[in-house]
């Protein structure tokens, strides 16, 4: 008999209607078993999908999941060899007669399609932190000159969690002028001054499923979180049409049966065009859904073609070291003749 | 020539002073190698240690690093097998003529005794954390009755963070009557009630070093976060006095030369004695660090001995299904004679 055994929260929860810090999910054509410890059980029962069985691991997960194994007498385990660690995976083998079949992203492949109730509670995901990224903006406009990086991370947590309503896909990425030319930047103690260019990368989870979007603009009364911005500074407003212009070249081009590394290639071109090649440092965006890094890849070496419902970011930037950077992001979903944004 | 490689980011940042989320750092008797992608190359250049090399391994990061032993000529390269996950591993020693030794827990071990200086910065922390439980505590009396679990989830975190100034070494837990029950609970719309008992499990990040503290009290006008606590329903008294007994004497036996079993031991023995035995479904307590968990793990399995200058916590906890749950968690340092409270 065949079954597979899942490691990951996201792929648990996908599979069985539930998830947590330590479990197993091993899953038969038969029946499924959620293998935790004593600290989740009570949840785990009453959450998992009704051909669930919670089974209480202790602290030897993998020897439970190993013993059941044994017990039905599977034959062939697919598992995700990005999930399991040497040590576990070591552990799991211990004198058991398998054929094991990796499969990389093994959930993910599964989730890469998104089901018409997946795109609902997306597009909800993505107009909540739409309507933070407004209220930040406000925030910033009345209130944020003379803030540090850290106090607007925290106020942007608090606004976009709706005091904590909402989870957060990760921690927001708040960063001035130097700091958002670190495309990952944390949050510093540096001051917020009228006319300084503000980043903010950040979403949240509801119900679920996670949004992402990154705004650029300068610190003003008239700031808004929009996509049309207006820089004092020419190089700036250079530097920022640049990557509105590359975005929306890869938005236009996606659509079902491109690659993804086409769609990375227009936003690159544009970007390149400008001189600007060298300071595009990263891939042209992810998949989005129950993670916030999900498939398709969008990069330069990503031979995934689209697919009709397939949900990803399209986030170029330009990041000049110890000046500034720009970025613009959005996730969209592909559809019969294009992409939505979302 | 000998080389270690390292991939967790507390590892790296005790190493060198640096960590991201995407690293390596390759250390030989001579020099070391961070090697991490576009996104944080800038920082970690201003960051490492001066004898640190910044790598931009760009999406390579583990076939950079198996160029860099290539070129290196390294013979013998030790890591830790719960850093790697198959596919990753199978990358690095493609073709790489390498003897590797497995350390598992190879950074955790070399940190496990904390540095005077150390012992300083989780001082401090814990000095934090206890400083925000009594705010907690304190915001509970005055505007807790009638706020859901998620609202003070909410509130819990940005006392503790003080708004966003420190990092939370986890999501805090903030549970009421039956969802205590859950070691791990995680916030609901139940709504508080005063008379309702409440479980705060939650630490703080501050200069890199985690605190770790539970309390569980009753709401009340007189609510506090000490471990004397009053509570009206005779069941729960005698359920908290029992826990506390139990923390007691786990601290008591607690010193350099004894087994974590038997600290383990000494609290469980309370708990059984006082017929809740079935009813403690976690380990004793566990270390802390630059990790919220670290070694030495107080279970009753671990035959790990205590050593002067070692961190733990001490967090003995009874959970009744479908009622309530109590937990008292500090944390503890040994030293030349036994341990001593942070």
């Amino acid at each position: 008999m065949h079954a597979t055994l899942l490691k990951g929260e996201s792929a648990q929860a996908y599979a069985c209607g539930f998830s947590c810090d330590n479990g197993l999910l091993l899953q038969t054509p038969a029946q499924a078993f959620f293998i935790t410890d004593g600290r989740y059980v009570t949840d785990a029962k009453a959450k998992v999908t009704a051909s669930t069985e919670v089974i209480d691991g202790g602290r030897e997960l993998v020897a439970t999941a190993r013993k059941i194994v044994r017990r039905l007498g599977i034959t062939s385990l697919a598992l995700d060899p990005l999930e399991w660690n040497i040590s576990a995976y070591e552990t799991l083998l211990k004198g058991l007669h398998v054929r094991v079949k990796p499969k990389s992203n093994l959930s993910q492949k599964s989730r890469i399609i998104k089901a018409p109730q997946e795109l609902l509670l997306l597009q909800s995901a993505v107009q909540k932190g739409a309507e933070a990224f407004d209220a930040f903006v406000a925030f910033v406009r009345e209130y944020g000159v003379g803030l540090s990086e850290k106090t607007l991370h925290y106020e942007a947590s608090r606004i976009l969690t709706c005091k904590g309503a909402l989870g957060l896909s990760f921690s927001p990425i708040v960063a001035i002028n130097a700091n958002a030319a670190k495309p990952h930047a944390t949050p510093q103690e540096t001051v917020l001054a009228a006319g300084d260019l503000l980043l903010l990368d950040a979403g949240i989870i509801a119900q679920g499923y996670c949004s992402d979007r990154t705004r650029t603009f300068e610190v003003g009364p008239h700031a808004t979180a929009g996509k049309t911005q207006t820089f004092t500074c020419k190089t700036r407003q250079k530097v920022y049409d640049t990557v509105l212009k590359a975005q929306e070249a890869a938005i236009a081009l996606a659509r079902p049966g491109v690659r993804a590394c086409a769609v990375d290639k227009a936003a690159r071109e544009v970007i390149d065009a400008a001189g600007y090649g060298a300071y595009f440092v990263h891939s042209t965006g992810h998949g989005v859904g129950l993670d916030i890094h999900e498939l398709p890849v969008i990069s330069a070496s990503s031979q995934s073609v689209l697919e009709e419902g397939m949900v990803f970011t399209v986030e170029p930037g330009i990041y000049l070291p110890g000046e500034f950077g720009v970025r613009i992001e959005d996730m969209v979903v592909v559809q019969a003749s294009g992409v939505e944004v979302l």
